[in-house]
């Protein structure tokens, strides 16, 4: 999760379909709808972390979105990709791939298209994110249970809400949807901890469901942590007494400042992240 | 307004920043987040119809995202494209280009792409469209003031909504927002008559504000036709004597079967169509 964005030149290689090139034809259904889904999935010593969940999420999507996806040969691009980086980003695109027709309707004899992008690791994510502050986002996010979950191409809300502030010393906004629920940050989910118990947005009307909010959900579970998916509003948010971030690049990242107000980082945030930090050291993704 | 799509094969000619080209780099922001804007124009003879509004709509949605337009760029881009055509359809997609960094964040420094492609005419799009078969859609549209209105590229919930037919008479669905209120077709924006009044919904949540709905109402209000924008649901919709959608390529498309039942071709529908076949067989828009 950089402050400073990493420059372009951090693209270090890319792969369409399993070949290395660098443009898609001006066709592409992900270009022109969005129809399409990604997964951002870290690397560490050559190794794809949390794969198993992220080509899950993958074949939801895909299976949500009516799009062929041949998970195996996913696999081995992403373990290919990998091989040999020390510590990498890869990004994969899954798109319903060149229209064959003008217009919103698909025949049905579309290929996908398969990207996958490796991107050097920025030089600030260390292995264990440190505190960081968070503001509150303006923008409220759409409810459509149709795509809530799905980590699809259609992003302009984050885009959008991304633009509301410049200062890079905060990493995210945290958003809520248009009933005025909370929701997540930006690019990363959020979890509150209230009264010994861990807590986060439930993602059934929008919001990405991520995979390491899936791992912190399991990792709470094996350790006899009370935590659940529940709906929230901003009322609990400012009644939290711990709250962190998660994604697949940052693990945990506990929130040291929300809007303003500090936040001290609470026990169950440490144990969390030390007991993930340990297991991804052990090499077992909860 | 197809019911067919139309075959690949009728792209005909495509230009990035106004060079002959068939694709675009895999970084490109349209791709990744859907991070853009596009227009579909008719043109007859040479000329895009209605050019000034399809402008106008992407210079609103440019000042929306915040991406950079050079609006006369654009405009001799289309001119040059529609000449010596008789009829043919110009898609015009605005992006914020390349990625200059990992992630949702813009550094500002992006220099956004113009991807103009020339489609031929379907065969079946005639000067006058002749009454279309309409089905409800289940999809509910997220609600999302900072994109309601805009023709950005963010389409899922359109390709979704379409994937839930396939009989090739029905040309289009109806559909509703999470809160209830009818907003348009996949690709058109909808009208109703009831009591001697056209209505169409309000898109201060969300929906694409059509070119051709803002014709329609401006020539409502020419020829003194008592016309409004207002929210609408399915009772509205139940109760009204006449409907029709609208698009830049059907112009007015009487409704004379929803979901079933057979609706008749109103006067106001007749008196409309007729007025705005006139008006653009003069060569002069509303």
């Amino acid at each position: 999760m950089g402050a400073e964005p990493a420059p372009a030149g951090l693209l270090e290689r890319a792969w369409i379909n399993g070949e290395r090139a660098q443009a898609v034809p001006v066709l592409e259904r992900g270009l022109h709808y969005g129809d399409g889904l990604f997964e951002t999935i870290a690397c560490f010593d050559g190794k794809p972390r949390l794969l198993a969940r992220h080509l899950a999420r993958l074949q939801l999507g895909a299976g949500r979105l009516g799009l062929p996806l041949e998970r195996a040969q996913i696999e081995a691009e992403v373990r290919s990709a990998a091989a040999g980086t020390r510590r990498a980003i890869l990004k994969v695109l899954l798109t319903r791939g060149t229209a064959l027709a003008r217009g919103y309707g698909t025949t049905g004899r579309e290929t996908p298209t398969r990207i996958t992008l490796q991107y050097g690791w920025p030089a600030d994510n260390g292995e264990r994110s440190p505190a960081v502050r968070v503001r509150l986002g303006a923008l409220r996010l759409g409810e459509n249970p149709a795509l809530a979950g799905l980590k699809h191409l259609n992003r302009l809300e984050q885009v959008l809400a991304r633009r509301e502030w410049s200062d890079p010393q905060i990493v995210d906004a945290l958003l809520f949807s248009s009933s005025g629920r909370l929701v997540s940050g930006t690019m990363s989910n959020v979890f509150l901890v209230r009264d010994g118990t861990v807590l986060t947005p439930r993602l059934d009307r929008c919001g990405v469901a991520g995979v390491m909010r899936a791992s912190v959900l399991a990792l709470a579970a094996e350790l006899g942590l009370p935590a659940r998916e529940t709906e929230l509003t901003a009322t609990d948010l400012c009644a939290a007494q711990e709250v962190f971030l998660t994604n697949a690049l940052i693990g945990i990242a506990p929130v040291g400042e929300l809007d303003g107000r500090t936040l001290a980082v609470g026990p169950l945030t440490s144990k969390l992240q030390h007991e993930l930090t340990a297991r991804f050291a052990a090499g077992e993704g909860p």
